[in-house]
């Protein structure tokens, strides 16, 4: 899956064994996979990743979708700040991660509207030489900016440049995200 | 709201100004309340508390209720801990929370079935003098035992002591919750 | 040790067999104890609570110390807000700290200088009916403004009312903090 | 000096501009570089990295040290579990990290006793076209077996086969580090 052409695969962090995997080609519209060797501090006390650390790792495959697409997802703007505040974010869990294990967050776009984007992500590891789905998420952010003197958020259409650059992933793989 | 009988209170940490509320009676089998103050590392540059950060809220709410019932949310049991992963839990975003201001979350078990328990959560902090949602989750977490020596997971029948102790809330607090 | 007089307790999350005490007197400008109750997510999968979680608890005890005198450790100024970043921060740690136990985190202002403050930190917490110190620590803070518009950092003098309403503890108590 | 001879480098997430350098020869047993790209939910509302996060980046360092040695710091070992848990840690901060800096966690072997290690850590980060060292702590750990039915720790002598694969740093790289 990660070398599917156009994908875009970024690096793990202490990941010496497995190449580093990297698209050739222009990053698509509507897919990102962040992979995340899981680290110490993000297990508990029954020995797994902390349900939590699943939602930032969303945002971080959403983060580096953006960075991919050339664009930040926290931007200065004049006295504003562009930010995209979550308005609701839900993940299922399919089976437990573990510490060491990687994980690939595998993105999609599910929707674009005039101020707000809707995610799909799927979570993958390899397990016994098979992949296996792990769990899955949503998440729709909207596109905000915040005053820097009063601290006031206000959602706003998205930039022109974004839109262009992003599209609704193809209705057969979001087929696929029904719930299981 | 956080005075009527039989709804439990839990302290806040640094929270001098505001009367510790703690119910005198029994508590209720399907309704809690944590009030928890706003950490400085809860928050992100945007300046509010990272969303993240509301499922743990939830889960702490939850682990508070279980102890209020006299039960921990991670109890030995032989060679295996019984435990409460979750199988989904999801938030939708109203309102920013920020530094130093206080939440109340309001736990109501929405739905218990042999081996799951269904949560609502309605999240709380007054504004302007008035008490305002600013967001509102839901988790579903199942009984399970974790054999120490293997890691293993697998779900279990709710234990009868838990199932005699918990009660879904009555239907008209749980049909306030449908989507807003 | 809780209830010596002027000395602040606050209040513990889902903490309803222990009483909350409260200081009937006014705040010692040199100590402040703040209780938690150690959460799931803190734990990791040693089934400790993360060390890392120990800078946070330092960190919330001196926010907590500064509301107890009537301060916010991020204030806004005009344009810029004053903010007390660390510049060092260390823990020693002597004994495990699990889910669901209560460690008091006793601060104690060891050092005011023109624009930095340095506390002393000592993490309590009862162990067959005996009391035990889990861990020490210190953070240095430097008053310092952020520009809203720009992002830049720059230390300034504390300001006089902190100043008059801070002092270091006196030498006997600072003494005991020695090395273990 | 990512490309020095001998020295691991790992990959950092979300970083498709940078070659991902990775070391072709064998690791040293005192030196590890770990990149990592500052994450939105590590920021605070100072609009920098929290500084509790730079205990986790040590951490995660150190972590992956180890995997680059062929080690986990967490292998079971019948019955009970080998660890590491920390003994302390401290770390002094001179210049905020921002969110998507990319900064370099550099580990160097300072100490090896008969049951810890002493790592001392460099964070850099590239500003203006200057290598600028951002932080710099210290980490000592102590080779612990965790018995998986009681929880008890222990401290043991650390493994023939670890001990042989990590030597402490010369001299002249350790001296750099007296404090700045």
């Amino acid at each position: 899956m990660n070398n599917a052409p156009g994908r875009r695969v970024c690096g793990t962090p202490g990941l010496p064994r497995t190449p580093c995997l990297r698209s050739l080609r222009v990053p698509m519209p509507y897919e990102f996979i962040l992979s995340h060797r899981a680290e110490f501090s993000e297990t508990d006390m029954a020995g797994i990743v902390h349900f939590a650390n699943f939602y930032r790792m969303m945002e971080n495959a959403e983060h580096a979708f953006f960075r991919s697409l050339g664009f930040s997802i926290h931007a200065h703007d004049g006295s504003a700040t562009v930010g995209w505040p979550r308005v609701n974010a839900a993940c299922e869990f399919f089976k437990p991660l573990r510490f060491e294990e990687v994980v690939d967050i595998q993105l999609l776009v599910a929707e674009v509207r005039a101020r707000s984007i809707r995610y799909a992500f799927r979570f993958w590891k390899s397990e016994d030489g098979e992949r296996t789905e792990i769990a899955r998420g949503s998440v729709t952010t909207v596109c905000t900016t915040v005053n820097r003197m009063t601290g006031k958020l206000g959602a706003v259409e998205i930039p022109a440049a974004i839109r262009a650059a992003i599209a609704p992933a193809p209705a057969e793989m979001l087929a696929a995200l029904s719930p299981k």
